[in-house]
């Protein structure tokens, strides 16, 4: 394996938490603290605050900042968190990312500003150097975010190299949700001495073998305690064939649904907390016949959340 | 022509003004303030505060909201005044909305959330539900933002029936920016009690003819008296040959740049202030090449800004 140089402290399985909201369909704080205080006692090493599993770009700056504060006050480790900041709009990148660093983060990752479609790499990268200037250090660890499905805008290799010729001492990853494995392996040995995580827990063991840094994945909000075990076998060298099989059955029964209203329908489900099920539209909750069906995938797949 | 039926009030020919920014990128709100208050003098019914054009998402929430007092406080009327207030945070959106409407602005330009694509009509309608619920009033005039191809969110024709459906005595109109006329024609067919605009002045004519409400177009900026005078002898129903040919010549010249850095270049040149030329990344600058290759052509059409 290939380790990545210096960036190693980023290694493993992360978390990009689901956001719980309250009837009014605002933060509810005291549930995220439960929520990520639980998926990292399953072996998380780390929290992503913030992703688009997270809901990030449905939620203000101020509430993003006071649910962060909140986390960390009530004892969550900045130093096993990434923070998402990047945000359409320049000034809100800027102050989250401050705001991220103030509190001592271990990482940031940074959406590429999104409303606009068809920005050249080089004013990406103005983009990400504007932000720097703004944030006034260049002492964090830079995680770029790419997930043009969702965001419309692309990391491409060419930016990565704009970004790590210009910031070589912040740039420390990439954070790749194409899903798709020749993607994410060509990252990977690209951008070795950088930490190149995939998306998603299906190419936690192909990608440590070619020297990924592990996984931002989804999933770890219900599978985390399987997607950790997952990694360290792969990273132990041990024959992954049937954890990597057991991950999947999870993984491909939750594709078949939204993910992100699955997920928070299997913790209402496990808590008994229907107010779990809610999201922020455009984000909508499982319709009932849907939340049904999965109770009953999940039910076949003899699959039980500890939550 | 069939007139939208009590939308009226919105018709017209309006300017997305551009915002212009200091050497921090930071809203030049006196230069703003000068620049809009020229496209009135230049005949434009309205402004379209915080469009696509003004870089709108490029900005904070209290960016916009400073600039906005600003203008209004400057003396620039709210009752000319449409002010975009769409942004991917339902939050940021509610704020903005209910900030336009304390300032009596006439209308309120509004994006679907656009961070999540493949929403469905349902769920951009609950968006929409959401933010009026959190606004606290119906009475406001709602213009619903078509601009896909930047936002990646459609509002589609059943997407509007639903939100006429929910909220008859708030929606009012459609911006329909996708420059394709037969689905500028549709939307104002279908929906002739509402005020739809076109997103560029060459189907200001084509649109009156039909019921259409005028435009809002980008072109404003720089084109504002040829856009009026077009507009208004479409509205007389006098020949417009000459005055379409005329507002074309121009518009499919900008067409070969990218518009909004291209039309700072106009005015910066015009006001010999090269400050005008700056945007928010991931907007940049034309390259020196092509802002002498614009100028080039403009002199060729022996077109002059007065700016």
């Amino acid at each position: 394996m290939t380790a990545n140089r210096g960036n190693d402290v980023l290694n493993g399985v992360w978390c990009p938490a689901l956001m719980p909201v309250d009837d009014k369909l605002e933060p509810d704080v005291p549930k995220y603290i439960d929520h990520c205080r639980w998926v990292l006692e399953e072996g998380c090493h780390g929290l992503v605050m913030f992703g688009t599993t997270g809901e990030a770009n449905s939620f203000s700056v101020e509430e993003r900042i006071q649910a962060l504060d909140a986390a960390i006050d009530a004892g969550l480790p900045p130093e096993r968190m990434m923070v998402g900041t990047g945000c359409a709009a320049l000034s809100d990148t800027v102050r989250l990312t401050r705001h991220a660093i103030d509190r001592s983060a271990l990482g940031i990752l940074m959406l590429p500003p999104f409303y606009y479609k068809g920005a050249s790499d080089e004013a990406l990268a103005a983009s990400f150097d504007r932000v720097i200037e703004g944030v006034g250090t260049e002492d964090f660890r830079l995680v770029l975010y790419h997930i043009p499905g969702v965001s419309g805008v692309a990391i491409t290799p060419a930016l990565v190299d704009l970004v790590a010729e210009r910031h070589p001492e912040t740039l420390a990853g990439i954070k790749d949700s194409t899903g798709d494995w020749d993607h994410s392996k060509m990252l990977i040995e690209r951008f070795s001495d950088l930490a190149v995580f995939p998306g998603a827990e299906n190419l936690v063991a192909a990608g440590l073998e070619v020297g990924g840094a592990g996984c931002i994945s989804a999933g770890c909000n219900v599978n985390a305690s399987a997607i950790r075990a997952l990694y360290d076998a792969a990273l132990a060298g041990e024959d992954v064939t049937e954890r990597h099989a057991e991950v999947e059955r999870l993984r491909l029964i939750l594709q078949r649904y939204a993910l992100i209203p699955a997920m928070k329908q299997m913790i209402a489900d496990a808590k008994g907390d229907p107010g779990w099920t809610r999201l922020r539209p455009p984000l909508m909750p499982l319709s009932e016949v849907n939340a049904k069906a999965l109770m009953a995938d999940l039910q076949s797949l003899d699959f039980r959340l500890a939550a």
